[in-house]
């Protein structure tokens, strides 16, 4: 296991998307960088159902940043291991065993996550 | 609209079903089967829950047919249009506008599943 | 060939897209939409050359309306057949065989544009 | 069941095939059409094997035109419906439940095979 | 060339399995490593075919560590280089030259099972 | 940043792309090789749309590889910053927020090409 693995990823993010939103003639992509906060508030679903919405969509899809992502959103909201395990059951079936090795690496995130909180990023996205 | 859209849905999907299951050395596809009722059932997320993520899933990989699936379970179960309209955000964001296409056949679906509540699958998929 | 291809695929397009912009809740998709069009508006690159990349885009990703949307966009825009056949060839050698039975839809849909100019959808997308 | 599945099937392919062929500045597309051809024939792995290979990669890719061609050439080579329905395991495993709407309609097509086998497509591909 | 490639794909493989298995709530997971061995045992079709079924769907999805997977298997069913190689052609057609960079990968992995035979994994998946 | 991502980048794949030229049984490899280079030269479209049609396919496509052997090309002729962000954009728009990682990746790689071209790949790919 790799102790640094959380804190790794967000320094990571954190600095290209600092790049991104300094970078030229952004408009597009600073738009969806506010249309994703936006749609991930509280609504007639909860934050926390949205955060799943989007861990699972992000297996399936096989993105492993993206995955990490949600699930450090989805640990910041309290989501339980328990939960967390169905999510990636859904998300093995419907997408299929292609999905196995990142339900490994989303696995390894999570442990980290749970040993390693201080690393958790900050909530300015 | 075409008001017949989830009788028509439902009677192919079913007749095909039957042939799937009435197939020769058919062992895992009857498997796979059986993990889906399986994975859907209420555990540390409830029933609800884990159909919203099967909507959002199926919506990111663009697959009408299982779109309308999860949409008639969702229905059953008592999700709300509000709910719904932030699954479509949510499929939307994550997945591009490729998923659009496949929203506004969803908007049909939900509009027939509204109107045409007799035409519901049985309660065995 | 169906003439009224064009035709039907505007009329159900520009259907559903009203409900989708009359439900309720709909704020993420209607951003997404109001981005959509900013996306392919002039500006260091052409609107011509934006919806050729919005076209191969659709193409390597399987999805058809989005790629009837786009040819319909680049027909307007003066977009060639020596062009259009040009952007197909990128599609299927980037995106493999599995393009073609898009491309043959693709062509059909092409074909009808330039037959069928009356039935282009109205420049309110 | 619509017993005339494979003639329509074939019957599109082939006109738009000939459009595509046609049309010109088609020269990335014939090499790709032509390049098609040559890699399913016979090497260190028979055309049958070959076959299957183009059946489980259109499966997971969920084009259904692409399964059906496959579904067809597999038939014309003796591939048998219990060797089919391993391959239908096979993709349904690795690809998810995704793939059952395509493994509905694609027993539908291996149905129709079966009993209309005078429209099977001309040697001529 | 990584001379460690096998080694550590197989270490962390076996390390994660290992805790997905431990994990708590983890029914429908190892429901789904058991169908995965169950899908691949000699029936119609060969354990030879099988795993070259696994790999091109894998090489058409894109995911590294399921080709690793299936070219270890392939390996030690006696897969020939030749016909792997047909294998990569037909993943390269169907599914584009994205495919390419995992074609490198799988290239260097299929190197190194040759060269270090030794690092193979157990016959326990 | 990784000043050497370029260097790196393409002395892999010069490597890995000799190993699979001087593989056995290569044919159909070295034809879509070929077709490669043929496809992106000038005609109708200018190789600089085609390269920007290439970048966009890639992106949606979530290969990263592919991503950056496009940025390349598309430095050698010329796309400017401005450009290539109106590119970036139409892909998150089309291919939704998961293109959002290999935007930050991209990114990364198109600063280390304008500050480091001397390490740019050779004119012979």
């Amino acid at each position: 296991m790799n102790p640094n693995k959380v804190k790794e990823y967000n320094a990571y993010r954190e600095r290209m998307n600092e790049k991104l939103m300094a970078a030229p003639n952004n408009k597009i992509l600073k738009r969806i960088y506010s249309l994703d906060t936006l749609t991930y508030q509280e609504g007639a679903l909860s934050e926390k159902t949205k955060e799943m919405l989007g861990l699972v969509a992000s297996m399936v899809l096989k993105c492993d940043d993206c995955i990490y992502y949600h699930l450090q959103q989805c640990f910041q909201l309290g989501v339980t291991t328990d939960e967390v395990m169905e999510i990636f059951g859904v998300a093995n079936l419907v997408g299929g065993t292609i999905v196995i090795p990142h339900t490994r690496r989303a696995m390894e995130f999570w442990e980290a996550l749970k040993t390693n909180a201080d690393d958790l990023n900050t909530p300015i996205k």
